[in-house]
């Protein structure tokens, strides 16, 4: 057998105390698969001193992660610390002197990708983050490598479980947003501060890294569209189960004639389409490709365990090429193509309104649609008097059109209110 | 960029066409993701003279399949003739020449895997076969390296499109077999001679294919136990739905404590299970790991189109690693984990029973199965007088005791037939 492969896990938290303890019991069959023993070098935590209950000999840890990550008995670092500050600095320097890194950091990713990448292929270290988007569900990889020789047209995620949760218990119960909210918080589906799941910003970092993959171009997280879900009703979920349809925090990866869209907000998904059926805290990507058809992904997308397997899987990857002495591919990002504003994004709104009910109402509202290009599918009038509703879902049109029909339809004399407005994605209603 | 990669396409069949197809359309787009143009040496079909419309120089047309995939111009052979006996030796001497090999065929993979893979570690060329399993679905690469980290449980598969149109075509019309299965032909997904598929042979490489990467074990097709779904009649569908299920010809790939189950039967999957949703022709695997936990993939898992994405995705992976000068990784068969006889599996029964309608039945048949330590979980007994019947749903037993006890049924007194013997998976009935 080869000589050890040395590595270096940075972070001692959830998922950092699953793959040390994995690294310790598994290390024969890990051993088995790579060509070559695993042996740890050096654990950078903040704290030393409290890191307790650790199948790790004492003398590993270390709080100098910059020094751990470019030592010479260091061939692989596996980052989980998350956040972008300290990390960007450990692993370009890391990737710079030639050493692999295994990471589950999204956030960086989606920052950082382009630069990573850039000191990877110069160094010819290998950089692999499968654990940052649908933990352990294959996506990244798939993406990468099996359809590298297809062209995705279209990538249709549910990338975070906190908001999965939420809206299936809105789903199922009725429940408002605030009491689901609550309730994934008892259950710890969501963190204290829930912000950077409810508001989009966790689905808007794995909206980033798959289109990258996908349509070989750098995304950065703040290129993505994002809304989050705060502003999702009960009354809007009735809605959308009126017309057979859920709602669903969707990341959207599509590919048009003039560029690429990339956005993430809640949209009304059919319940034939098969990710209307992933429900509780389950992830799912659908992929829709030239060739290879519609293809989903399906699993847990966080936990310690899910995320640990992902980034040992990606450990036993590069141990085994570093083992082999072979060095890393750069990522494809041959392709480049623009990102779109949202405005220039064709897209679909399902929109309720509350009217006055009287003769001229519904002409009132088509003309407005119709002033702006906006062709309307279906309209359907509930109540009556002072309840009056209109609900109107249109055909596909530029997203800035849409949203302009909406701003005239506030001003309009028949429309009391602009209830709701969502888009309407993988499928018509 | 770098030298030209010679390409040979073996086969000119619905997928060879389609292969040849996106080759000369994408050539440019396929040349930036590999780093090097693609460039076709040699096309080898039976015929030459009866090709047609094929956007290919018909200089490159032979009949001389053992001389092309030796050629000093050929660096990747794309084998997609199928079939075992010509294959077999084509793909050794184009292996042993340190030709890479990327193939579609799994009647070969599920016979000479082992084979093909040692010829490929000896001369460090690359194997790869994404498309002999669920096609466009990436399922093998996943198995082998996303998940090379974790420890599988279990796969179970729905791998043939047209036995599993059949049976929800049955499900969701009550429809007999043969009136299932000539709906299938006339919609052409079913062939003439349905046998490959309808008898679980199709099924039964794939499931050699699976348990292997799964496993890192060499499984044949040979040692897959199999049973096809001829003998599903209506009523074993309808005893299906009354019992929150439905019946999928499954390949079961299960890890034991005395070694690994591989078996393509068809089994009551209860509905909430993710594999009862998926109709019509699609294809999905359901694959339980230690640490990632339940994963599914999912999509078309034939057509001419899906299976020459995978093709691709696969050419692309080899071509890349060929212009860079890498060697081939031999597959990890490390484990080698004895394949148990069938009768030493452990599974679950449902029984269905005609029996006569007199006090003891119960009595005797429960004996019955006493006497062979099987459990029984649940009784439900139907009808009265002529018509009475009992259908009993075991726990988990050896498959050698479960069909003991029910040849020992066949004797019993109290019992006119064994109307069905299913099997359980996916969890409890």
């Amino acid at each position: 057998m080869r000589r050890a492969i040395g590595i270096a896990v940075l972070g001692a938290g959830t998922v950092g105390t699953e793959v040390l303890r994995l690294l310790a019991e598994q290390g024969d069959e890990l051993a088995a698969r790579v060509g070559a023993p695993l042996e740890l070098r050096g654990v950078a935590v903040r704290r030393p001193d409290r890191v307790r209950d650790l199948p790790v000999d004492p003398a590993l840890f270390t709080k100098d992660a910059a020094a751990l990550v470019i030592r010479p008995d260091v061939d692989v670092v596996v980052e989980l610390v998350g956040g972008v500050e300290l990390t960007r600095g450990w692993l370009l320097s890391a990737l710079a002197a030639g050493k692999s890194v295994v990471t589950a950091n999204k956030a960086l990713l989606a920052e950082a990708a382009a630069a990573l990448q850039d000191a990877a292929a110069g160094s010819g270290a290998h950089l692999y983050y499968e654990a940052s988007v649908g933990a352990a569900i294959p996506l990244l990889r798939p993406l990468r490598e099996s359809l590298a020789g297809d062209r995705v047209h279209r990538v249709l995620g549910i990338v975070n479980g906190t908001t999965n949760y939420i809206l299936s218990r809105m789903d199922a119960t009725g429940a408002s947003f605030d009491d689901a909210l609550e309730e994934a918080t008892a259950l710890g589906y969501a963190e204290a501060d829930p912000t950077g799941d409810v508001e989009g910003f966790d689905a808007a970092y794995k909206a980033a890294i798959l289109a990258s993959l996908a349509f070989h171009t750098t995304v950065t997280g703040d290129q993505v569209h994002r809304e989050g879900i705060t502003e999702v009703t009960a009354a809007d979920i009735a809605s959308a189960r009126a017309t057979g349809a859920t709602i669903k925090l969707l990341c959207v990866c599509e590919r048009g004639e003039e560029g690429i869209s990339v956005r993430v907000h809640p949209a009304m998904v059919p319940r034939a389409h098969p990710l209307a059926g992933v429900g509780d805290a389950f992830n799912a990507v659908f992929v829709e490709a030239e060739s290879a058809g519609s293809l989903m992904f399906y699993g847990r997308g966080a936990g310690g365990a899910p995320t640990a397997s992902a980034v040992l899987g990606d450990l036993v990857t590069v141990a085994r090429a570093v083992a082999e002495g072979r060095p890393g591919t750069a990522e494809s990002r041959h392709a480049e193509l623009p990102v779109l504003p949202m405005a220039d994004t064709i897209t679909r709104y399902h929109v309720s309104l509350d009217v006055a009910d009287r003769p001229g109402v519904l002409a009132a509202v088509a003309a407005a649609f119709s002033q702006r290009d906006v062709s309307i599918r279906t309209v359907r009038q509930e109540g009556l008097g002072g309840d009056a509703s209109l609900v109107l879902v249109t055909h596909a049109a530029r997203d800035g059109d849409l949203a302009a029909t909406v701003e005239d339809l506030r001003h309009l004399d028949a429309v009391r209110s602009v209830r709701s407005v969502l888009r309407v994605e993988g499928g018509e209603l």
